[in-house]
């Protein structure tokens, strides 16, 4: 069964052409195993030609294991980690982060799926106190889990909070390319240089098979990250495979291709349905993703046609999400069965 | 920088052309994400052909992953894994057993990296004492890390020792293949249909890009094991680019093929290894490793031409591990080589 | 430098002289450890006789380990706990539970700190989805650490929905005791026979010098305890002088007393300054604390004679605990220092 | 059941009467909880005095859970620690140490339970390798398991052993007052000023109720330690109980008169039954234990009348325990039954 496209997550999409060339390009004779080969040291270099010269560098497998694993490099299990409640690290990861950490989330109603300094001063009262989790890490998400993104501006603005009250701020970035590409702005700039500590830079969502990096800011960060991962059983054995994609999707500006691409169709989606009247959409239209409240009797049909989520039944708000292989025609077909069902 | 062979490790050949194609079959259009895809089904029917109709089978990226998820699944943090000393779980994961479970690894000196029935006698002794680790599985390898295999009717026997102490057979199969192909049996006969409880089956050592599958008995055991899966970071979300590559693994029986060469060439490189009479073989040839006393003063030139590992110092003794893409030309020019060197 | 007595926490009070005495009574002689000897089983014995003939009764030393011990013998890391926002589990315990469980703590917002089955309804929705943590505990405080109290019918249908829903009620009962005094019931009224599965039984709060209890409704879920136990840290040596504290204490009806005591202190208390215009009660006063709004200006100035908590600084409202040994006369000059600084 | 005196195990007496007259003492009046009390207060500076004026101290409950605590507060999940295959921590905690904090046990056999500096050579290969666990930790027992005890200029090697290669130095002291008597020494001459880093110092051995303590050679190493001992669960709320029983302890010599007797009565028993031809003394008696072979036809007659316990049933070798209050009649009445029923 082969799915006609959908909407309802980014993960659906298949592999980049191109991901898929470089993938048959690594597959020529020996390599040594584990990351101490040639096609992993040239990716490094290319994340670090985007992201800055003194980053380090560590590739996994999936968007989970980057955050928990990032997380787990900088703090001890007694810490608190402050996110909003929407974080995907608290609602999607069934605990994964709780049970490698040991720490606690501590989580922060937002309307937009968007933290700010102001909405942080209140969770940093039990500092010393050893009954209470210690406050360590500021998450965000960029962009967020509602299609928002931070600007610069607003990423330097927490990354100032959380170093002046000694806290690192990490970023899950599943979805960086998608904010970059929105902010026209560079990998660097919406992350690290804005005052990002340990990111997790994302590739499936954007055209790659598989695959995720680490990067912390500076090497001391990441110094022991090598055991993290291993433990973390997160160390490809054939890295080759890994890293190869990765250097393909940040050459030619494949990752800024996609991502653009994938943000249009989100532009053009809510464009359109910004013309229906019984449509609202909820959230600023930032990136790869349209929320929307659709009237409920009318989702069962639509869905017929095109899959996708409801992101909440009590509001009858749903989520649809487009991607780097979606086209026009699809994003047009989906509207013209919206309006075929609500008519 | 390719590297020419090396018979450092079955993990730096690449991926075999059989699964490259399969992986780009799998990547027509849109799939559900997280397993929920035709390709996984099918990959997991192809298992349950192999294996039996009634195990329960979830595929993960990696052997480590496959092992210490497997364990969790069938443990409590207050149990005991009695495994060899050599258990790849015990000397080559970082720990991640430990971290993961909480479970204390009890190990015992083998010869061979083989355990029986009469050595784990004497592991049983404090059941029901709470200061102690209680013994829940006993975990081996096929083949195990010295490339020797369990015989049906050995891995029965610790089955039945196992069942009668009310505990769980663990089977790490990274090199299963190898095992069944040097026994001339099916997958099936050394592992579940022998009493296994637990399988890790191997992929990436005979010629996946990457991915393991874990595989229970029967369903109870498996049935907790989506949630550990997800939990434990191995929830692979375009879940079809791993299940298509068992599914080509399993067709056509590339994976006997496979496994045929590899153990072929350990053969014929400890055959030619016996002619010389400075080195000895220390363990029997029984899947795609050969382990060797070479002379401590050869080894350095020896190995700027082919890379190998030693596998222990004091001893020199070192393990030559072939693949499936190693050829008859490679085997004998690195014996070539040894022969040179030693003259 | 003796404190004179405080409305701070009902754990600045000492150790309840009877205990003194059969701590004493217990020091003769040798004893078998870990809880082999005769003064533990009598202690069992007695719990049976309060709370149920088929319960399963353990020792620890302090409430954090009962409530973390206790929910780990039921849970698996991947499970989520359903607990009040104010649980004791959720914001007092450093993450103690997340630590040793794995799971996830899912909280709900209350006025009074007691959980109703309308709330629970919408915390069901992800089961199978192993995205999510799955739901297996409801976890409740009786008294609430609002000093509130469940009626045994609440107990019951708390219990009802936990376990049409395949799910364990969980008690953290470290001042039980002022709860069943409070309702006039017995200690089984209010907990194992209203259907909670695993009860913290406190102790501590109550007059002993430390030590807690946890109490499976059987033996089956209790099985594995003793290991938990172990491994969690709370296996005490001498344990004749843990469990002769809960013999005194279930004697002579010393638990009834104790409790029945502070909860006369906290009615007192909360009658008296219920006549100061300025102050305003803000919840139910069933056990042994009174919430109440001060203006936060004389805060300091009442302070400065008796020691208290700040609960909620931005509604300025205070805790006021009671305990077995403030006495009347306390009461009553507490109440005379707050007229005196609010005139 | 009151026993009678044994040979089982230094945990079967009860508390000291000087050390019940403390707990007497301290129970007056109000105490701050959590250990912000003079009692501790008191305590901390008395340890100070004989140990160090710079070191950190915390209490905790049990032995165990002073070793992983403090093993805790000095390591990252994937450090190894090394330490002798008899320590407390690898045979008698029930993989405490292992969940809690995620690390490997490396053990090392030896003949008498210590460890050397030449044994330990063998074990930091792997620094680097992110398959192994990283070495971060040598775990010495003072006395050891086998009761023989390190000289001050032995655990002098072990540390700068340690220091030279960035690993710490853990002493398990639950029998550290032992130790030191036997050797003439004080408690800090064979731990802490002899370049220990982190300390277990024992108390419920050596005639406390209950009660450790967990010594920091500095600060620094301790910082975190308060919130791993709350999120350990070994935060103590009416913490003065702990504390007077040290400073009891460490007050008018007690620590160093009950050591010593039980040293005694330990050098008294080992003299009488090396007159019986039978019995072979097998580990040097240096603190509280003997250990003999005892044919093992006789070892049931003779627990009829004593209990104690058979260390190695392959070698009939059995371990007496002493206390400090056995008496020289005990032991000659022991010594009187073994002659009787080898007779």
């Amino acid at each position: 069964m082969k799915l006609t496209k959908n909407f309802a997550s980014d993960n659906h999409a298949g592999t980049h052409p191109e991901i898929m060339k470089a993938l048959g390009r690594a597959n020529t004779g020996y390599s040594l195993a584990y990351g101490d080969d040639e096609y992993t040291a040239s990716a490094v270099r290319k994340i670090r030609e985007h992201l800055g010269a003194d980053v380090d560098v560590y590739f996994v497998f999936i968007g989970t294991a980057a955050n928990v694993l990032g997380l787990k490099a900088i703090t001890e299990s007694f810490h608190a980690i402050i996110c909003p409640e929407t974080a995907h690290i608290n609602v999607d990861e069934c605990g994964a982060l709780e049970k490698f950490t040991g720490c606690k989330l501590v989580t922060v109603p937002t309307v937009d799926g968007k933290l700010t300094p102001k909405q942080l001063a209140g969770k940093l009262q039990e500092i010393g106190n050893p009954h209470h989790n210690q406050p360590k890490v500021i998450s965000i998400s960029q962009s967020t889990e509602y299609g928002t993104v931070y600007t610069p501006d607003e990423v330097k603005a927490l990354a100032d909070f959380a170093h002046q009250h000694e806290l690192y701020l990490h970023m899950d970035g599943a979805r960086i390319a998608n904010a970059a590409a929105g902010l026209n702005c560079t990998l660097g700039e919406v992350s690290i240089a804005s005052g990002v500590d340990v990111l997790s830079l994302g590739g499936t969502k954007n055209g790659l098979m598989f695959g995720e990096a680490v990067v912390f800011s500076n090497r001391e960060l990441g110094k022991n990250f090598k055991y993290f991962r291993k433990q973390g059983l997160q160390l490809m054995s054939k890295m080759r495979f890994l890293a190869v994609q990765f250097e393909a999707l940040l050459t030619h500006d494949l990752w800024l291709r996609n991502a653009r691409h994938a943000n249009e169709m989100a532009q053009l989606l809510a464009h359109e349905l910004a013309t229906i009247p019984q449509i609202k959409i909820t959230q600023k239209v930032e990136s790869d993703g349209v929320f929307a409240i659709i009237p409920p009797q009318y989702i069962p049909a639509i869905q017929a046609k095109y899959e996708f989520g409801v992101w909440n039944e009590a509001t009858s708000e749903v989520r649809l999400m487009t991607s780097f292989d979606i086209e026009e025609s699809d994003v047009l077909d989906l509207v013209r069965v919206i309006k075929d069902c609500i008519r």
